[in-house]
């Protein structure tokens, strides 16, 4: 993060305070073409940033350090923001910019990640800004590149839905996998669970334990990742999807059982995901099965499928760092793709 | 563990120095009816056991406290003898024992849990000692009783299958779920991978990391299940069995996806473990979903079945501690079993 | 825990729903001359303790499960009742039972471990109920057994203050060591900063993480450490405290610097130790150093003295866990010495 | 790290697969003016790199990536050699280079630390390059500057002695603080005990435990460390030192404990760290006490000065990332300083 450039895209961040906006500033710090110009928070205006996260010390200039109420921002015209607020909040605050005509937004939250009214309704209540409700793009770079090239409106993906959308999304164009009968089990750092001290993060009831948790059908990323794999597949997806806490900071593991299509089998679901993704900065294959430890603090998703001997079934093991590639560092690769820069600057 | 009394239970361990013998001894010391008479190790027999587990440190009577070779222990004749070895290895150093036509045996590596001859070479290759390998009974309690009182050879289940059985058996013993078709995906701490100090017990590949391993169709831990969930239901059983190490020492949590049968569902399937378990000190009903923290240093297993919404899966979610309900503990459970004595001594 | 004897000890625990009140349920459940009675809770009440800790599920008589509010049981006239309430309000609520002129109390908050009023009052601000707050013997069990034995009011020391009391008392008393220049490093597990969800007590701020806090004049535990250290010596003594907040459940591991004697060493530290403990089930001499995890779930306190090469200082290592040895397990250590138990019943 | 472009800084690492060694590379892979030529390992030689660490699959040019063997590297002439080496083959295998007259050596080991032969020899044996034992410039960059320029061979300073010697010796050069009486106690992750699997990094013996070790006089950072503070203060100087293992992959906290010169206190150590390091970008005074969290993944070091009430002594914490700060970082900032580079490139 440099200074004093006028080149450089000028930023703004809703919500800087939140686990993810933390990790956001953490990777613009590295990023040589962006200026931040503004960081909002509502509980915590007034206070350093390098108070809340020491890390920051004496990092950030010190007129961007002074936490800014969000109110205060609404007039202001960076080229692009970036929300981490929760969703519901963060819809209502975009709203000035997405209304100034010129501020491109990258939304960390849900609010435009469903285009489907009913589903998000179901899933999140009523929507916070409703004439823009089907207007975001969906940012998961490696399959959505174009329209994400040219939107002011991006929607970036949810932590689990990455996990399970980048191993199945090609293997649902190419017809390799069927579309019913998917099930997801995956497996999640505590971060994903945010800021606020909560019985659920209290360090004994995570540290030494494992937690299954909205078994099922009961998680809002479900209606996220059925309304993608829908438009991958065309046709309607239902998944059963069981999410579970592991004690450590970050890191998902999705372990993903599917049938294969008939005639289909791991060589043509290796090579399909090959030609998805070989020419891409951050997905990988790997020729063994990945921990989440091989991307933690890195962009990277690793992928392995597997056919076990005898069975129709084919197992994916797919990694991110749900703090990067899960969110922030996506919402950056996204903010490189918008605005025409190297893919990886700020990611290495 | 009290001691110089006739009347109790004399025991010896083989293999005291592994995770499971250490386990196993520190329940024992708390057990009122059982005198411990040796400890063996291969290699390190003459040290001190305190002083490989200071955790013990002056709570051993002397003679006790010093290892001896398995080799010097052989024609003692207590009445029970643990093996914590290696499989293999285990059944070699029980034969004597088994031979002296006094002693009883259990036996916590795999060598006498599967009885089927070829699947046990697949999983482990030729067996140590052959005119014994279809002997033992198998000695999950809950669901063995009567056999495992008598026997003089029991098969202490593996961890895995301990926490995949509990909840299984009874629904197919009941006809809730189909046999075919099941999909586990387990969940274990560390210590399942043993005392040895390998690149994959380093403390910096397993902190801050959970992978899995042996994806699919590769545990050897899947010729035991699938033995006894063909016993349970009369048919033959496949399943999908993909486990995964977490960063904790202890624990294991079981998500089991299966298929439900014709009418039946998640109210039939509670009823059905119910039934099997409501007069059980160690099985225990959830209405809630259960963490492995539940049941840590503890020999209860809690389960929690659940039905999605519009779904014929049922999910099953159970949890164990992998050190004790796992092995150690319920092999002490076995041997409060087969000696007539308090189904819940030493195990509060 | 076994209930319907009358011969048994008959106990209430006040705060049952804290960390210590949950570690003290899982001791009694183990111990077989005490019955439950009741279990209190201010917050909780009418709600099942199996609930709030499920590791107790179906595991107490279900009269007792149910949280009862502490106003509903000040009539009671239990033989003891161990307290686990926060300092102050353990005070009030202890009053009506200390007054029946039959209940013993064990105190396990800081009310009665002080006698100075003016250091009480400094750390803890004015007493709860100051007509007793002199009267509390303070139950260091194995330096104070004699009063201990006859008490109505048993102060249970804190964690800190018995991992740095054991290892100096004795010096002291012989004279092996000076009672000015004393430093005192401790590390601490989490479990020592309580049940409520704190920015402190978050997942991501302990996880991979080690922090100073309260450095070395400022913990509540100096004036309860330097008061006995005062009595032991004979002479005013002024500690530096630096406690440390460690990625890890439960543990304290005490480095404590200080000055030898002129004509003492390592040698008549380690014989003067030996003097004091060589007979106690709970207080170990090692010969190397300890780790916190030789002594995890134990009542167990290791210590260990080294002089370096050519220096006057002596330092002492001592490891207890700080929510047995530290807190439940010592208070039942000394329930067992107050009602003429066996020493180690329920802490084996 | 880009490649093809010859006025960058051209490298090559000997020991590049130990933790040093993956650590050093991750920071590379973001230097914008660095290109590796080879990677070296004695054990893993014809491997590839991104094998040994999946982190870095196909991020690395092929040509790059295999391990090449140190016996086939002797004669090339790099610009600069980063050693990642264990002490003794250090010294050994970077010999070659610093005789072709051109090459410039950074080694992270312990070979050129100490110039004092004897402290050496009893620290770590005969030396591997006698001729050149001498003659490396210690690495300390904040410290160090000018020297560091213009060496040769630089030695990059041990993790433990960066985190104590930062805030020593600038207040030991200015007078603050005593010389003698000085006490470290050190707190460590465990990536400081290697790659390699023993006991000591075995998952169960590090996770939720703390353990002191090497406590005193025994561990070999005490030469190094008291060599350069009786440089900073004219005058020998005794240290005790007690290192601790924490259950935690990266970090180090030092607790320091020494005594204020007459007329000297917290106001005037405060003062005189700040003038030292106020314009520095990696070394910060904190107004509160820091954790290691605080600075995970960076190269700062987070320094904070106490003096308790009525107390003649001062109290130093501060915070590291061992693996960073502490070694491949503090290496990546000599780099910087000895080639004229921005100081804080690929350190962001």
């Amino acid at each position: 993060m440099t200074q004093n450039t006028s080149t450089k895209v000028h930023v703004g961040i809703l919500g800087a305070t939140g686990f993810t906006g933390r990790e956001l500033m953490g990777l613009l710090m590295r990023h040589s073409e962006v200026e931040v110009d503004w960081l909002g928070s509502e509980s915590q205006a007034g206070c350093p940033y390098d108070g809340v996260y020491p890390q920051f010390l004496n990092q950030i200039p010190r007129g961007v350090n002074i936490l800014v109420p969000e109110s205060e921002v609404r007039d202001t015209i960076p080229d692009l923001v970036f929300s981490c607020l929760p969703h519901g909040a963060s819809a209502r605050l975009i709203a000035p910019f997405l209304k100034n005509g010129k501020t491109r937004v990258i939304d960390l939250s849900a609010d435009f990640r469903i285009r489907d009214k009913i589903a998000y309704e179901k899933a999140y209540g009523s929507h916070g800004l409703p004439e823009w409700a089907d207007k975001g793009e969906y940012g998961l770079c490696e399959l959505n590149r174009q329209a994400i090239k040219n939107t002011r409106l991006l929607a970036n993906p949810g932590c689990y839905p990455t996990s399970v959308l980048l191993p199945l999304i090609p293997l649902l164009r190419g017809g390799i996998i069927a579309a019913s009968g998917i099930i997801v089990d995956a497996k999640s750092g505590v971060s994903g669970a945010g800021k606020k001290a909560t019985d659920t993060t209290h360090y004994l009831n995570c540290n030494e334990s494992v937690a299954a948790y909205k078994v099922g059908d009961q998680h809002r990323h479900l209606a996220e990742m059925e309304e993608q794999l829908a438009l991958a597949s065309g046709e309607k997806v239902s998944l059963l999807f069981t999410p579970h806490l592991m004690p450590m900071e970050r890191g998902i593991l999705s372990t993903i059982y599917c049938d294969l299509s008939s005639g289909k089998g791991e060589d043509e679901a290796e090579a399909c995901l090959a030609k998805a993704y070989s020419q891409e900065p951050f997905v990988h294959l790997r020729s063994d099965f990945p921990r989440t430890g091989d991307v933690s603090n890195t962009n990277h998703c690793h992928i392995k499928a597997y056919q076990p001997k005898g069975s129709r079934k084919l197992i994916l093991v797919s990694v991110i760092d749900n703090m990067v590639k899960g969110a922030s560092g996506q919402a950056l690769q996204n903010m490189n793709l918008m605005f025409g820069l190297n893919p990886v600057t700020g990611l290495l």
